[in-house]
């Protein structure tokens, strides 16, 4: 059963194998390990990487290779024989094997495509054609179809005659003459078919299908709906091309969420796990952003400026100055952070953004209110206590602080929800209206804001 | 194939379909669809939803009703007849059953439970007495168990007798007398086995099992590392009770995704469409955040109240409150979100505080120090054109500005992550520490480390 051996324990019966150097033993002790656990050993002892990949059964060793980090994968790939190299890059399923050469450069790319068969070589080749992101690169040729005209027991022989090395073989695929995708059957339905049935009596053309140029994100949402393991992959001839399975779908969706969160944070993604990035690519991705933001927020300093009068004659307007930006900040982030989610798993789109102002404006105008009371209500409770602190004309600055509260939290929802929309429309990526860039925004004209209530209320008075 | 009937089309299909209230024809027309296009016609039109679900085979209506919003599906089972809400229920996979009771309230589960059958209702009751979040309410009962000591004759006679109502067949789990796990054996293997041969021999120990006590999200990660589409789950006593299957855990992978970052925005988790959620809801929802983050703010509003004085004096130093507030706010946020992010996919846990500690030193020390020179820069090069605007002190308030910078920065980053870290340990929700919750905290803090450097480099001279 899984976890009954702790990683510590595993490490030190490895330890032991690797000092006794009986390469046997050692490859008897991997094949017996889940690969899971086989794939953290290799995460831990980078310097006996190959030596493990290489005493694994060969399936085994591409299952271990295709979860662990590109950093890992590279170290194994520059220092494994080129025989044992070609092995596993061909039993690597397709859409791992593509993921992994995508990140590599050209020319190492095509020195190891020259490894593959020529099956999978082609196979390879067309999915490095179809874009980034797209359904085609998520793709694997690891699966068993059949045609139409042919009976049950034809089927059944078929499976047995080329089952062995297919991995999906849950789900059998329907095609035509031409190669066109005509449904998906699950064995279990040939297995409980009497054999002389035609399999065009068992197909009801109900087939959901992902399109090669799809977004990879909206597989997520067919696989979401549509209780499916795997999904047959056609392009517009819907000639079937290969199937996206749902664990790639999972990763994929770990891998965007994680991404999204780290844009939304203010910072690049970051590609590698936290703690293995080295430190000064960690600063590199963090720093860009924080000093565009920084540069952003220098316009606070400048309009600030031109506010220094106003401040010199009445120095409890500064007090509240934090106060006011923060809270269009805080409701801006909010207003953002909902919309960035919402458009990331389609529940919003760009056509309801009127929808979204409207709901935003109530919103805006009800927390603003809420906000902008309890505001005023701490300018006049402090007054009673501490009736120098804000002077004599406490009931103006509390209005004008009240107002102002009212207006930025307005501002910042309505910033923080049409950004995200905005930047798709735009065409680009709306996590990147982040919580920071939206409070910079808000910052500078929360200062507006605030002023001009000032003079509104206190014109004449401290002003 | 999918998606050939745009939506617009199909709404109008149905509309025509359901004025001529011709029953039979309807129900070919929504047999016919996919589940997912059944799914968007009841949400679409409420009204008929009722008449949907009743028009369905009862698989396809367990299939529509289990990826309905739970406002939709509270509807339907309010206005179904009794004896179709019982074929429904008893249709439906049992965890999708367990998250739908899971939501209401006692009575109405007591009064659901009893139109169950014996061996549904035992299931069920047995579930929702594991804690809510936990593997146990992930499980389904639609699998099917063989023993070990069986022959793959016996397994294939099985499979044929009892396989048709069971979905996922693509698995067989082996158990033994004592209803044990012993492993995982795929259907395709025992197809490819001859039929003499005994179960036993067929199994190699290497079985992935959940726990049922255990975290659905550690499941996501079992199954990330694990290519699998089911997980059996035992309990303490490796008795077999159900198993997991992947959609279930993309779907709350995607849920659970949604929630972190609603609360790293500082909202609750809507729980609801953003569209959808009545608007008092969503207020409500952020309402709450909104004001524990003003109040928090207010002691910005008592920090800068013990400054006044010195704002008096320098009103320049004012000008520089929201840049520097703000740049520790936004470092705090990118901190915040890494360490956020990183726990929640498990590659940070609580015993690394140190090691992320030390990672954040290092960034803060580093983002700090640009971010200094930026804005030491900024006031001295400004002061050269506009010699009026920082006084003949330019460079000490530069420095002051420089030296602030700096300490907000590593403050930011030391907050941001170890937030999330100290919620964790004590029980929290590590994404409660949202950026704007961060922020908060650095605003206060952050003042009092700039009016300290204000002192420290303009004590006798503006001070």
């Amino acid at each position: 059963m899984s976890n009954e051996v702790s990683q510590p324990a595993l490490q030190k019966q490895f330890d032991e194998l690797v000092r006794e150097s009986d390469r046997s033993r050692l490859a008897d002790f991997l094949n017996y390990q889940n690969i899971s656990d086989v794939a953290w050993l290799i995460d831990e002892n980078e310097e006996d990487a190959v030596t493990i990949i290489c005493g694994l059964e060969i399936q085994r060793a591409a299952g271990a290779f295709k979860i662990l980090d590109l950093s890992a994968q590279k170290h194994i790939i520059q220092h494994l024989p080129p025989q044992k190299t070609a092995e596993l890059l061909n039993e690597l399923p397709s859409d791992d094997r593509t993921a992994f050469l995508e990140e590599l450069p050209n020319e190492a790319v095509r020195e190891l495509i020259k490894l593959l068969n020529p099956e999978e070589r082609r196979f390879t080749l067309a999915q490095l054609g179809y874009p980034e992101e797209s359904v085609g690169r998520l793709m694997t040729n690891d699966y068993l179809a059949v045609e139409d005209d042919w009976t049950v027991l034809e089927v059944l022989d078929h499976i047995r005659a080329f089952g062995k090395d297919i991995d999906n073989l849950d789900v059998i695929y329907v095609v035509n003459r031409q190669g066109q995708l005509v449904d998906d059957v699950r064995i279990r339905d040939f297995l409980l078919s009497p054999p002389e049935r035609m399999v065009h009596e068992m197909v009801d053309g109900r087939c959901i299908a992902l399109h090669v140029r799809d977004d990879q994100e909206s597989a997520n949402q067919v696989f979401k709906m549509n209780n499916r393991v795997a999904l047959p992959v056609i392009d517009d001839r819907k000639v079937m091309l290969g199937i996206v399975t749902i664990d790639d779908v999972l990763w994929v969706a770990n891998e965007e969420f994680s991404e999204d969160m780290q844009k939304m944070g203010g910072t690049e993604a970051l590609d590698e796990p936290y703690l293995e990035i080295p430190i000064l690519k960690l600063f590199k991705k963090r720093v860009v952003w924080l000093i565009v933001l920084f540069l952003g927020e220098m316009l606070t300093a400048t309009a600030m400026g031109y506010y220094e009068a106003e401040i010199q004659r009445a120095v409890v307007l500064a007090l509240f100055i934090p106060l006011i930006i923060s809270s269009g900040g805080n409701s801006g982030s909010q207003a953002s952070t909902l919309i960035i989610q919402a458009m990331a798993v389609g529940e919003i789109k760009m056509q309801d953004w009127w929808r979204v102002m409207r709901r935003e404006i109530i919103s805006g105008l009800l927390l603003g209110t809420v906000l902008g009371i309890i505001g005023f209500a701490r300018v006049v409770v402090w007054s009673q206590f501490f009736p120098d602190m804000y002077g004599i004309h406490y009931r103006e600055v509390g209005a004008a602080v009240g107002f102002s509260l009212l207006g930025v939290v307005l501002q910042g929802t309505l910033t923080g929800s049409m950004l995200p929309i905005i930047l798709k429309k735009v065409g680009a990526d709306p996590a990147v209206s982040s919580a920071p860039f939206v409070a910079t925004i808000v910052d500078v004209t929360g200062l507006v804001i605030y002023f001009s209530f000032a003079f509104l209320f206190l014109k004449g008075l401290l002003l």
